[in-house]
């Protein structure tokens, strides 16, 4: 399935859980954009990446949305401005 | 057609466009998440809203990804950590 995926972390009490929640993201998804993440994934990949999401972020203050397509075939994209940001990029 | 929008506006030189896009994604779409838009949109809506969108961002430091899905069934969405912001939750 494709996956896109888009964090919002509070940086005001921890930087190191944002640079670690990229960290994870990277290991699994393309970076495209400051807080976005894309890419195939298979069911158990997907299942590894939340339960690593989710022993890192806190889950009061950040938050992450999962969108999910069966097929990438059904998603188109559009740049508006500045296109793929250099994914080293972390904030 | 279903529409996923997500800003990445640099705010180190000028604050009001960040609030101007915020503003214009409002109008078309429902604010899910600090930079994220989503909603139900004709072929003309989002013309237009692209239309708003260039005349306001500046291309070399603001970013916007647009992701359509020719039908919103073929989306599903996953929230971890903390789910729907606030939609007054502007930055």
């Amino acid at each position: 399935m494709y996956v896109i995926l888009i964090y919002d972390i509070n940086t005001e009490k921890n930087q190191k859980v944002l640079s670690k929640v990229f960290k994870i993201c990277k290991k699994y998804l393309f970076h495209v954009q400051k807080s976005v993440f894309e890419g195939e994934l298979t069911k158990s990949q997907l299942f590894k990446l939340k339960k690593e999401l989710e022993n890192t972020i806190r889950k009061d203050v950040d938050s992450i949305i999962i969108f999910k397509s069966r097929n990438e075939k059904w998603l188109s994209k559009d740049f508006l401005g500045k296109s793929e940001t250099s994914t080293d990029n972390l904030l």
